[in-house]
């Protein structure tokens, strides 16, 4: 039986996600609650080894096969580490979930949303985030914070007109579904930002 | 564009798959037509190391995990061997297919069939075999052969009650699809059984 609260992280690369769990992390546990930070792709030993296989340069494959890897170590994830963290009372905090996939391999790699929500589902075992902070800002003002840290990673490799297209994923996602994806103003300070998670949170926790 | 023929052969674990496949692409060659025999789990670079994932004592995981492991292995074997091969005209026949997904992780493992028929569905981009040839027989003459083989295989370990419920399970697969599924009477010797099977298979190439 879930008795913690499931909160789910999402926006581009370089949105600031990985900072934010750790301030909210951070607030909760001052409060007394027991938290558990995690991200995806991976967070198991097997998702680590598909998260590897989807991106292998010598192993080229389709966009379902694609699919079917992330949500294959999805399920090992939530399996193995969400759902019990959740068992136990934790807030477990992820750092990116099903709207990715939902993003990445549906808006931008063409495969249907629908199916892969029905996806997600078996892959999560009808396992929903409680409440996904959407993290949003201009794709010009994001990059700025990117290229402050250095370009590390195969989407942030893109270009700008790709991160406009993921900001009108995310945005798009977030219309169909109100109450469970909130809206972050990322561009504002880190502090600020932290600050208008914590009023969305307080309420769930 | 599909201009091949698509077989699939299924049963338990010693009842002849290996050896009819070899068998029958010999008559398809010696009637001029080009054969491509492929099996599962496995089948391309990317399978073969999601066939050992999934089979691995050091990662347990879960049906879920387990199925779309499979899934993503079937994916990838599908878009990268089966597929092209049809396209140039082959005659594909492949030992296992998801069929076997449906009797393993669905009947034995507990999961919804229909479920993953639509995951197959998925994996397949809509694929699916144009002929199924379900090698049938009573459990105890078939494992008479296994036992001559030697056991050799996880699912060839387990008993008699479990093969029972692997013959009951393809049985009613068959009952559910008799225009794909063609029963076969795999007790037979093995030159009847290819002449069953060629009866079966003549009218499709």
């Amino acid at each position: 039986m879930k008795k913690g609260v499931f909160i789910t992280l999402e926006g581009p690369d370089g949105s600031g996600k990985t900072t934010q769990a750790a301030r909210l992390a951070r607030w909760l546990e001052e409060r007394g609650r027991k938290v558990l930070i995690t991200r995806e792709p991976g967070g198991t030993k097997l998702a680590e080894i598909l998260r590897k296989l989807a991106l292998d340069p010598d192993l080229p494959v389709s966009k379902p096969t694609e699919s079917l890897l992330h949500l294959a170590a999805r399920a090992d994830h939530v399996d193995k580490v969400i759902r019990p963290a959740l068992e136990e009372g934790c807030v477990v905090i992820c750092d990116r979930f099903g709207d990715s996939t939902l993003i990445y391999q549906g808006i931008l790699g063409g495969m249907d949303l629908d199916q892969l929500r029905r996806l997600n589902l078996f892959a999560t075992q009808g396992l929903q985030p409680d409440l996904t902070l959407l993290i949003d800002g201009d794709p010009r003002v994001l990059a700025m914070r990117r290229d402050a840290r250095g370009v590390t990673d195969k989407f942030e490799q893109e270009g700008l007109a790709f991160q406009e297209k993921i900001r009108k994923g995310y945005l798009y996602l977030a219309e169909q579904e109100k109450e469970r994806i909130l809206l972050i103003h990322g561009e504002a300070p880190e502090a600020e930002v932290t600050e208008e998670i914590i009023k969305k949170v307080e309420k769930f926790v």
